[in-house]
């Protein structure tokens, strides 16, 4: 069995207290619209600021801080293929999961979220 | 006078203790191999995990974080712009700028990296 993956955004997560002034910022520097996600308010999407690469604020209980999203077909297979790699599970949600690289950075594993771009160019791992 | 910008890099900061770790983990995770910049040795850089979108990992005396950095062809317009905005600069070398946003998140402003993509999508700003 193989599986695909591809890094696929970059997040701003941001504690309430700060998330209005955040997404302001954000909008006016990179010139784009934030979309408040209807299935989850907690996220405002600002598209595609290059081909392939989402970017947006998510409204978290956790101090500020940037982390990345890697996209894929098959979550457990990635989750286990970076846990082999050093990784370890943080926090499981009902589609994606939660994750620290081996110094503690934080990213996620999530589900295909740009389909044209994981079909052109995510890798495929045996 | 106007200037442009846009987003162009993803970078992970990593003190020097867990540098290797994260390079050997990123590296695999993506799929790449990470080439040392010659002129400056702290920065391993992954090509583009995107059309237009660098992937590196930065050492730095610091604890790990990932930033965003934003090109430009014109530093110091793009800095007071961002000021405008509620940015705040930190640190200053030669050709780039380190600023946080509104609520402290530390992002860069630099030259032009990637001239194909700045050509074809970077946000002019008058």
């Amino acid at each position: 069995m193989s599986h695909r993956s591809r890094l696929c955004a970059a997040l701003i997560d941001m504690p309430p207290e700060t998330y209005d002034a955040t997404n302001q910022f954000w909008g006016a520097a990179l010139d784009r619209v934030g979309v408040v996600e209807e299935q989850d308010p907690d996220y405002t999407v600002y598209g595609e600021v290059a081909p392939g690469v989402t970017f947006m604020v998510q409204k978290v209980d956790a101090p500020p801080r940037v982390h990345l999203d890697i996209e894929t077909d098959d979550v457990e297979a990635e989750v286990k293929r970076l846990e082999r790699l050093g990784a370890t599970e943080i926090e499981r949600h009902h589609s994606w999961v939660v994750m620290k690289d081996p110094a503690g950075t934080v990213f996620c594993v999530v589900t295909i979220q740009i389909k044209e771009a994981f079909e052109a160019s995510a890798t495929t791992w045996q």
